[in-house]
């Protein structure tokens, strides 16, 4: 009895949580797999986006673009003609640093949820608080760029944790750094062990096609698994 | 009355400001000058600070390391013999992703601020949160590398509102990006008119002599200033 009591009280606690799992339901009944997508600013999320969201066969996507003001990404990716949703955190003060649970159920009526497959939802750049808040997402992919340095995941181990697939992305800068591949490699084990992990460029085009069959699979994994 | 009455309430409300108050009155006494050094992850704030702080002539450094966890960019600084102070931000929910007053206060102790003319508190790495809260500096500073994109003014306008100064890094990169340095510049301005900037890169050393100079200068100005 006492231990059941404590872990209620525990949950009522984490309004996020509860709310995330009012989020993850209504996606779940609309059919919509839903990606939360993660790195720090500049790393190339909005890049490796835009070379996939329009052409995943089979795949209708939209995405909901978190910033802490304006739309820039947004503008990029509806030029692309997909569906996109804009929320901005700085209502609160300064700009929160992450997207919550809330702040996505705020968005839901404005989602087209019916028109499509996959929602990617694009948190604000951070490596630290987007990986505290789940916001009713099926899975956590992230991004790290090799400009970033190779330590990354021994500083943010949340982030590397919370996430199921790191993209290292600008790959086609290697030769210009004094980055040790392996060694970030071997710290993302250190923090995850055996984490997925997929090796690209948005601007050489190198690995794209991995990550667009990367979210494929994981919509058609979804649509076929039981209810 | 009324009014003096509301601005009383402000006051009162913001703890933090106080205690960034009281930080930096305890730093004038010592005779310290003191920068909030702020970046993205990975835009090489400790890198910049491995080039200047053992060899700024006359001036004597010390570092407050901020990190969510672990003490590697501390001990990269104290290798070269000067005093670091590692203070972690994860004994909060997951790791606060900034630093405020009251953690640097909670520093202070620690701090040998009888043997130091320019102490430098490293930020966390966030583009966001860190700008909001004062922690007793007399400066700001923040890192932007070539490789996060012109448009990072634009997305968190109040990190690039709240510096004095806007180091530019990673500029040996330029010729393997498409990155529009003009464009990042005007930015800038935008958002911020007039900043101070400088161009430099840790790696092959162009514009350090420059950025230890301001550093210089700068304590050479308040110690010269009026109490």
């Amino acid at each position: 009895m006492h231990r059941t009591k404590v872990r209620i009280v525990e949950e009522a606690l984490d309004a996020n949580n509860t709310i995330a799992q009012a989020n993850r339901a209504d996606f779940e009944r609309a059919g919509v797999t839903v990606v939360n997508f993660m790195s720090a600013p500049g790393a190339g999320k909005t890049s490796l986006l835009e070379q996939v969201v329009a052409d995943i066969p089979g795949v209708r996507v939209g995405v909901l673009e978190g910033d802490v003001q304006g739309s820039m990404d947004a503008d990029r990716l509806a030029s692309l003609h997909v569906p996109v949703t804009q929320l901005n955190t700085d209502p609160g003060f300064g700009g929160e640093c992450h997207l919550d649970a809330n702040m996505v159920r705020s968005a839901l009526d404005a989602l087209p949820l019916s028109e499509i497959d996959l929602l990617v939802i694009e948190n604000v750049g951070n490596l630290v608080c987007p990986a505290e808040f789940r916001v009713g997402e099926d899975i956590r992919v992230m991004v790290s760029s090799v400009t970033e340095g190779e330590d990354k995941p021994l500083k943010y181990p949340l982030m590397f944790r919370a996430c199921d697939l790191v993209l290292v992305n600008k790959i086609d800068l290697l030769e210009h750094l004094d980055y040790d591949l392996d060694q970030f490699l071997y710290n993302v084990d250190q923090v995850h062990p055996g984490a997925e992990r997929m090796l690209l460029s948005a601007r050489t085009g190198e690995g794209i096609e991995a990550w667009r069959e990367w979210l494929g699979d994981l919509v058609r994994s979804r649509q076929g698994a039981p209810a």
